[in-house]
Parts: C-alpha cells; structure tokens; sequence
C-alpha cells in the first residue's frame, strides 16, 4: 500500500534554484486545493494557472500562491483566430501556459498530483528533482548501465567512449507516479486494481532514435531548447480523440531532440497520483488513438528532418508538412492537425518575437 | 556502506528453475572458494571452470558442486589449431565454456563477486533473476517508462502501441554490481573511493539500435539464440589489448540482435563485486581500447547486416568480413581479430554439430 506523503511542518525555501526562470503550468477546471500540500516546494515559484471548461466559473487558488489564469475568453482575446490551435475541455488546453511563459524552464502538474514518499518516507520534492535533471547534460548517445552519470556516486562505466561524456544539452524531465499508473483504458479496464508501489531509484536518457510515452502529468522541459515543439495538439472538444495530447507532444519533441542532439529523460521525480479517471470515458476518447498510434509510430520512427532544419521551430514546421502528407491518408483530421501546427508555431513566434527561428 | 549479504542457513533448492538446461561458466586461477557463500543457489546447477594461466596448478572447488574443468591444455586438445581464437591470461577464455555447453542458457560470473543484498537486507540470488529476465520477452522497439511490464505490479503505459506488447524474445541478460562500480582505470584513478551503494529496483531492455557496455562479470544468455556471437575476442598473454573482451562481445551481440529482432535487458540482478582491480595494471591492458573504441562504436552504430544474414552464424561470419575492411585500418590487430571471430565459429559448429548454420 502506498500513501502520499505529508507536508505539514516542512518549511518553504524562499530562494529555491531557478525560483525567477521556471513557470509552473496548471490546466484545471476546479479549485486548486492540491497545492496545498505543495507550498512547502511549490509557493515561491509563478504559477500559469490555464482554467478549462466554461469560463464564468471562478477557480480558488490557496492564498500565498503568486499566479496568473487564463481561461478560454483570454486565450481567444490574446491568440484572436489562431486561439484554433488550443483545445477546448482537455487538459491539452496547458500548452497555452507554455506560449505565454517568458520564463526559460516549465514544469507542468496535474490537478490530482500529491506528493510523493521517497522509500525512507521523505516527502519528495518533485520540482527540485526536475531541476536537477535538466540542469544536468543527457547521454542520449550510448547507453550508460548504472544510470545517470552525473549522479552523486555513480559515474560512466567501462567501455564507454569517453568522447561522449560531456553528454548533451538536457530539454525534458519526465517524471514517473505512484499508486495510480498512467494506463489506457482497456490496461485500466483490465486491471482496475493495480497500483503502482514500485519505487526505481533511477534517472536515465532516454536513448537517440527511440520513442517514449511521454506522459504530460509530470513534466518539465527548458522552453528555450524545446517550447516551440511542446505543442499538444487538438484534443477534446470538437476532435475526434483525446488523451493523446501529450503522446503527441512526446513523439514531436523526441524527433526534434533527436535532430537536434538534445537529451530527453525520465525517471525519477515521482509524483502520487491519486485518482484514476473513468476507463469508460477514457476508452471512448482514446480508441481512434489506439489504432491510429500503430501507423503514427512507425510513421515517427522514420522521420528525418533535412540538416536544413536548425531551430526548432523550423523542424516542428517540416514535421507539419510530414504529418500532412503522411498521416492524412489515416484520417482526415490529421490534415487539420497539420494546419494547426502551424498556427501554433506562428502564434508563439508571435508571442515569443525575441526567439522566433 | 553497503556489504555481502550473508547466505548462511539458507537452504539449497534441489530443483530450481532450469536446472537441467543452464550451465554456469566460471573462469578462474584460483581456488573457487566464492562458491560456498553461492551454494543455496548454485549448487544445483551444472559448472564449467575454464582454468586460465599455469595448467599445472590444481584448482580447488567446494564439495557438493558439479563441474568439469578445462585447462589450457584441454582446450588446446579439443580445439587443436582453432585453440588460437581463445584468449590465455585473461577472462575472456570464458568464452572456451560457452563453446562446449551443451545446455540452452549460460550463466556467467567471476570468482571475485558474492552474494548481493537488496535494499530489505534479504540475499540476492542473482541466478534466478537472470532466468525471470530470460524467460520473459524484451521490448526493444518502444520504450516503457515504467521499465519491465511483464513484471508483477508493471505493465505497458498509455501510449504504448499494442502490436508491440509481445515484445521479442529475450537473448541476453546482463546483471549489475554493487560496492565496486565496473569503471575502467582513468575513473577508478580519480575516484578509487567511489562504491555503488544504489539499488536500482528495475530490469529494462537496452533499445533497438542503442549500444551499451556489457560487463561480463554477472552476464547470462540464451546459447541458441545468440550463443555464437557471445565471442570474447583476442586478449590477453601476445595481444595489445586487455579489458575489452566483454565490450567486444557486448557490440557484437548487440547489433546481431537487433537485427534478428532478439532483445537484451539490464539492470537487475545485483552482485556484490568485492575486489577493485589494480588500476595501474588495468590502464595498460586498457590504454589501447580507450583510443581504439572512439573509432569502434561509431563502426558498431553503422553496421548493417544483409537480409541473406538470418542465423547468428551467417551474422558473425558477415560481422567479422566488416571487421576486417573497415577496422584494420586501425590496427592490425583486427586483421587478426577478423580471422579469429571467423575461428571461432569454425569451432562453434564443429562442437556444437546440431546448430550449424
């Protein structure tokens, strides 16, 4: 059985690393009391609080909290016609926080995110550990068999080169969960009662030339090397799928990393999740998803990005054009998917002039 | 600090898993006194010391073990000429018991590594680890972040492509090591303090086209489908090189298995390595290697084995023709290494008549 961990009694550090250079996203449509329990690491940092659903509504955030809340009359009043490219009632919706973000790290939390115990019970601190992945290079190159390197007590073992040892550039942490595992619907249908207990100790690159599932539950990226391509895509509302978003994203970004000698990783930190959404529900959003990824993956495995294509916003617009005139023939809504990747890269030129490619 | 466990009033299980199908290889020069603290989980297992260095000298092994030995002698008698492409003065003549196996599955592990703890404090047997990590498939083509899915309390994250869950048949399975870390000599200079105290709780299959330093130390394979490959080279007594026998086999294998669509796991189980080797000593065996593998992984990364290539030998035998072409130029030490790994399956086949290619 495993709980999550209690916070009460420990103190907020004022002055946490990257305190003026990391936005905290959060897409919600309810009362954020969660961040209760994540003042202590939490509070100092700004959030970008992206309100789903029906706009009227008012979202309480626990006092102390420093934010900024757009919901969907902002998102359309700032984005105008190209407000197209976010989803509308799905969590989706959060790549908006990313665009207006002027900060050079995010991370990204969901709503029914507590914290996690690490094995001696110690609350763990899920951002910090972030920060430390990406401060730290990746080793997307060779694989290194005691983890990540650069940790404290570990080290490159023999055999491997030692030319790649500087690693490269870190873009994204993606962080792991507890007690309710990020399962799809039929997994979810199947086994209702598993829960993972399991805590790995580990920190690792995911690999050069393999795809992840990247979950968008726990996340952090450095928006300068990667932002533009943290797209999630259309979702929810009016699309035809949903709760592929941040496999999208996942599948984008790992290309585009790939191509542009970035390390993505994941591991640690966890987080307890405490709720696991409805498999009914859940299937019926995602089953276009399900046999749509058997050509969508293969479709990523083989892309290459001409040399070309040296900032990310010019691999995310050859990416469209690929999507385009590759996953179209799967189905129509992938043309329209294509068209909004565009929108979306324009629209963050847009907000972001000073890092337009 | 991390110590052995103790294996002290643990009983030896006289029908453990396999027990008819798995040979454990041991090279060795001394006395095989480690056995004893092994014996709860060894025991019932079928032995095969390779004895390297003076063939004169009798090497003792613990009552109650079943074993053969083979000295230098021996093997110059079974093999005659093809003796040659067995490494003398060094670990790798290992590779001699692999040849003449009989059995499906290999277990190999050096005479300096006890019995591991894990982080309950309960003795590892690393053995039976190796056969759950053997016995269940690998997923080489898509990475799951929650690590092994086939094991208890895991499963295939959202995300992951359902064609894919079959996985691929598990060929090899390389094991890890506490308390001294398996760094070469330029790391164990700088820090010959450092031990590994990090239990990581996770078995992952290495991706397809990801190269990785295998360690021989705590190694186990599956001899049908990837046996022939598991070559340790030329090392050793008359060679330029010493500590690369079990990279060399770790490429080889790898690049082989990935293309026949086989799948190689690391991580679990652990070992208790309890002897650091002299790093002085080891920088001269080692100095070669450390330059040369600059030019041999990137030759690694390229390989490209024909679809004619459908047996291990038939990959071999084309692996060690590229060899040849394109790592001569090096040295001409792979001239000869080129000829070797042809050798060696020249005396794979003749011992091993049923499998030939």
């Amino acid at each position: 059985m495993v709980e999550p961990a209690s916070t009460v009694g420990i103190p907020v550090n004022a002055t946490p690393l990257l305190k003026d250079e990391l936005d905290i996203v959060i897409p919600t449509i309810r009362n954020l009391d969660f961040l209760e329990m994540w003042r202590p690491f939490l509070q100092p940092y700004h959030l970008i609080i992206v309100q789903d659903g029906d706009p009227s509504k008012k979202i309480d955030v626990p006092e102390g909290f420093d934010y900024e809340l757009y919901n969907r009359n902002d998102i359309n009043r700032i984005l105008g016609p190209k407000a197209s490219c976010i989803s509308f009632k799905d969590s989706a919706c959060r790549c908006f926080g990313y665009m207006v973000s002027k900060k050079k790290y995010i991370f990204t939390i969901d709503d029914d995110c507590f914290v996690a115990k690490d094995p001696s019970g110690k609350a763990v601190n899920a951002l910090e550990q972030h920060i430390k992945n990406l401060l730290c290079p990746s080793t997307p190159f060779f694989f290194n068999t005691l983890y990540d390197p650069y940790r404290e007590g570990a080290d490159f073992v023999r055999g491997y080169p030692f030319s790649l040892r500087e690693g490269a550039s870190t873009a994204v942490s993606h962080g792991l969960w507890l007690n309710i595992p990020d399962y799809d619907a039929p997994t979810q249908l199947v086994k209702p009662k598993e829960r993972n207990t399991r805590y790995v100790d580990a920190v690792m690159t995911i690999p050069k030339g393999t795809l992840f599932p990247m979950c968008g539950m726990n996340l952090a990226f450095d928006r300068e090397l990667i932002g533009p391509a943290m797209y999630f895509g259309l979702m929810g509302d009016g699309q035809p799928i949903g709760r592929y978003d941040d496999m999208w994203a996942g599948w984008c970004i790992k290309v585009i990393c790939d191509h542009l000698g970035l390390g993505v990783k994941t591991g640690l930190p966890y987080i307890y999740h405490s709720k696991a959404s409805n498999p009914f529900v859940n299937l019926k959003k995602e089953y276009k998803g399900i046999f749509w990824q058997e050509d969508i993956i293969p479709f990523f495995q083989n892309v290459k990005l001409s040399k070309e294509a040296v900032t990310v916003q010019q691999c995310y617009i050859e990416l469209s054009k690929m999507v385009k005139e590759k996953l179209s023939a799967i189905d129509p809504y992938f043309d329209k998917l294509a068209d909004a990747m565009v929108t979306w890269i324009e629209a963050w030129d847009e907000l972001n002039p000073s890092t337009k490619a």
